[in-house]
């Protein structure tokens, strides 16, 4: 079978990447569905929480989503619950986001959740291979220009309910 | 902010792993774009090549579709001319598949893009950093029961052009 180049060659560091990334993913939907949001709603709340004055419009540029879907995003977490918006006083034209106390509850159970969900994912490592294996994965993240907390799905995210 | 436990931490391998590999299959999917291809093609002409007596059958049971969804995707791969079937000898209810010399000759052009999409990608690592992460993403992939080969993705295709 020396015409069939790929078949002999060991699984590269890409296809693994995108396998792991792909199966880490619908693990981590699985396990947060239990607190009635979507992966998408996770990242959203983490960096509100994380960026001082955090506007939609701030929030829409660094996840690459238009502004228009980034009100429905926001819209469903208000409609939740969890994200409160109050005209910027800097701008008027734009809104101020801010978790309410149920979100900073939620938040607090994701994270719980997230820890539990990298324990599980990396179990096949010790604890001094799971901070080698962290550090390439940041190295690769800096160097390939992906902003940190940002998943690239959210570039895909065109309707409200995806 | 003591009140919000995920600010600070840096980022997790598993979320990391969901980034890079959401990041990983896009670029992927760029690249062979030239070829006529989408990555669920790619994979399925991978393993026709790569598995002796590869059935129709088979195939959708690796990739966990269903039989009605291989139908179309192998519909998609013959009408570009890249595989062959025919009534399995073993099985007459069955097909068997191969590549076409088209299909054989798309399969290393394959290769040589998806060396090229994992050189890029890994261009933070060395090459010894990089043989270190890529049995790292192994063993992980292994420990969480990843069939070799088979990206996740596959179980969420329903319908023919996705």
């Amino acid at each position: 079978m020396s015409s069939h180049p790929t078949s002999k060659r060991p699984t590269g560091a890409a296809f693994l990447l995108a396998q792991l990334g792909a199966h880490a993913a619908q693990r981590f939907a699985e396990r947060i569905a239990i607190l009635g949001i979507a992966p998408k709603h996770a990242g959203i709340l983490r960096i509100i929480s994380a960026t001082e004055d955090c506007s939609q419009q701030k929030l829409s540029e660094m996840l690459g989503v238009l502004p228009s879907t980034m009100v429905v995003l926001i819209d469903e977490l208000d409609k939740k619950g969890l994200v409160q918006r109050h005209r910027s006083v800097k701008d008027r034209r734009n809104y101020a986001l801010a978790l309410t106390p149920e979100g900073i509850d939620l938040l607090q159970q994701l994270s719980r959740l997230a820890a539990e969900h990298e324990a599980d994912l990396c179990v096949a490592l010790n604890s001094k291979e799971r901070v080698t294996f962290a550090a390439f994965c940041r190295r690769i993240a800096d160097q390939q220009g992906l902003t940190p907390q940002v998943h690239p799905g959210y570039r895909n995210i065109e309707g409200a309910h995806r």
